[in-house]
């Protein structure tokens, strides 16, 4: 058995024990779907972003996520204090740069704070994370414009740069801490035609990262899983909006045994 | 027959005759999934938080919901303000303290508004009631650590001190007005893996308020008929995707004579 | 071949050939459910309100939608920042007067809105766009008092006086620009159980009218398409829940052909 799967497996497993509560500070637009995509994984979700609770309320979390989707500068202070009061305890954060690239502020808000702060894992795609790296991205709202492959040498740049783990999110996914490079191969075009699945995957992600320590583990266990619930569902239902319904079906029903058996997750020799 | 069974019938009947508008000022979470349970139980939703109209939208509402899930300073003043323009015009206020106890700025806030406005209905579950009471809760997020049967007798006390209906979910559901005290048995699982479902239960409460004067009546009515809704929904669906999809088929499909006859509610012999 | 239907087929063919991005700074509530109806349509949402990034993000857009449901002033000034950058460029503006002449700030906010801006379209129901003109309308929430029959010739005195095309949904739509004056029958009652599909019927507005610069032309496309996905949404599902699913799948399947065999998009001769 392939070891990235068994730890996969074990981490759903521990996931749906604890119940692990997942604190986000994220974008209007998923925050119903993320919080449902949650539960149906067996985690717990909670949403605050008043400077008056967010330390408290990060601190009873299993991991924070910080998702710039539909920033404002309040909404960025209280990244800031949520990531400090985790980072004090030791409680992963992770990243989803939303849209950086496409405008300054996002892009600006995204670099300071993987810089300011300790980020366990970035979620991206391709044109988020490039853009993070400093590099000249174009990015058309919320897709993704440059290909996974060619991102890979920027991830484990990036990654080695900010210390973290760096998930790069497309055809095939890209898991790195920049000694480690993991492949994903799973998911299905569907996935693209749902708004925030990008964000959905970051969520799952702080969910493993909470009771999985190595975080290059973490986030290819849970893009694995995702991606399998997206295949699944894509054959149980061909359009988007019974798809989508479908997604949260899978993401209850799939069990560690069936992440242990299907996720195709390999290491990249170097 | 069941003279509260009744009395659940003839509300849910009256709220979509006059299809009931229901101002809401709650959370970002819950917005889209609590107006669409409105609309396919006949009710109308509305949402407005601006502290430049909330007074003017409140008072054409049959009721007004105030949910503090993502909560912050200026949307709490707007709640204060709906309040008061519903209290001002006899239109009930039903109180959802989302979270309470989980942090010191949501207990007081739940505490605050609970004791400046004359609240019809506090809808929660038993954590945020106990929060709610000054007793000492453990919340995990919005889940409820403490059982509905061990909060009873808080309820009651709480009913008296803030002369208010105390609607605690749960297992069983529990309503007092501090004298009258109704069990209501209804709902599944299922539904802990759908978010926002306790928000669901406090819009539908207050759609029944709107029409049903005696409050107690109406918070009892309105959790049968969501429970009775959840039950059906998991019988066609077992996992929490479509079994969402089959809840607000069912608040839409149930009629009041199903309430006659299914609604299991229970007057408390003290 | 109806030249209307013809050209609403080859904009709906643009809008997913060019994958058009529709930026809008729009409501909670339908956030989620307006960026999903533009992936299953075919087109690409981008949200973003913050004052920070707004003109930026206007600039990369096909159409740029602004939807006043639950307003408050730091995004009105958004809105304003947006529209203007958008109306330098020549991307076109779609306002969305949600709930006008329920609240006098509503009122007041669109008709602003309306006249401070070059608007491509105003798409709201009856009750709105009477509030708009400055007439006397009873909006009870965001439903519509008024028979879209009864503000044809209102809408036609809007057009002219704004110079934009007024496209007002209802059991039969009406799209003008003060000369041209078209009805669209499609649509279907489930759809005012389902929240926020007034809202999906304008981001669609928008993106049709960022690949056909006849406004007229792409409103009367954008409802019909819509109606139609209404109308084999409710042959496949007679209840509110399942409705709302359906409807995304059919935005997905229906084809351009189908657009121009089934729309009925008519003239009126005046």
């Amino acid at each position: 058995v392939n070891d990235w799967n068994q730890r996969a497996a074990d981490a759903l497993q521990r996931v749906r024990q604890r119940r692990v509560l997942v604190h986000s500070i994220t974008n209007y637009v998923v925050m119903n779907s993320t919080a449902n995509a949650l539960l149906a994984s067996g985690a717990s979700p909670v949403m605050a972003h008043a400077q008056e609770e967010v330390e408290e309320m990060a601190a009873l979390a299993g991991a924070v996520v910080l998702n710039i989707g539909t920033l404002q500068p309040s909404w960025v202070r209280a990244m800031q204090l949520a990531g400090a009061a985790a980072n004090r305890r030791g409680i992963p954060v992770i990243l989803d740069p939303v849209g950086a690239g496409a405008t300054r502020y996002r892009t600006d808000t995204a670099r300071m704070l993987a810089t300011d702060l300790d980020i366990a894992v970035v979620r991206g795609n391709a044109s988020e994370t490039l853009s993070l790296a400093g590099l000249d991205a174009t990015t058309k709202g919320v897709d993704a414009a440059h290909d996974v492959e060619e991102a890979s040498r920027v991830a484990i740049d990036l990654a080695h740069r900010l210390e973290t783990v760096v998930a790069i999110t497309g055809e095939v996914d890209l898991v790195t801490d920049g000694s480690t490079v993991l492949r994903v191969r799973a998911g299905h075009t569907l996935m693209g035609y749902v708004t925030g699945t990008g964000c959905t995957a970051t969520v799952l992600t702080a969910a493993f990262a909470a009771v999985e320590p190595d975080f290059v583990a973490a986030a290819a266990g849970a893009l694995a899983y995702f991606g399998i619930a997206g295949e699944r569902a894509a054959s149980r239902s061909p359009s988007p909006g019974s798809f989508r319904v479908a997604l949260d079906d899978l993401l209850y029903e799939m069990t560690p045994d069936d992440l242990v058996h299907e996720a195709r997750i390999h290491e990249v020799t170097r």
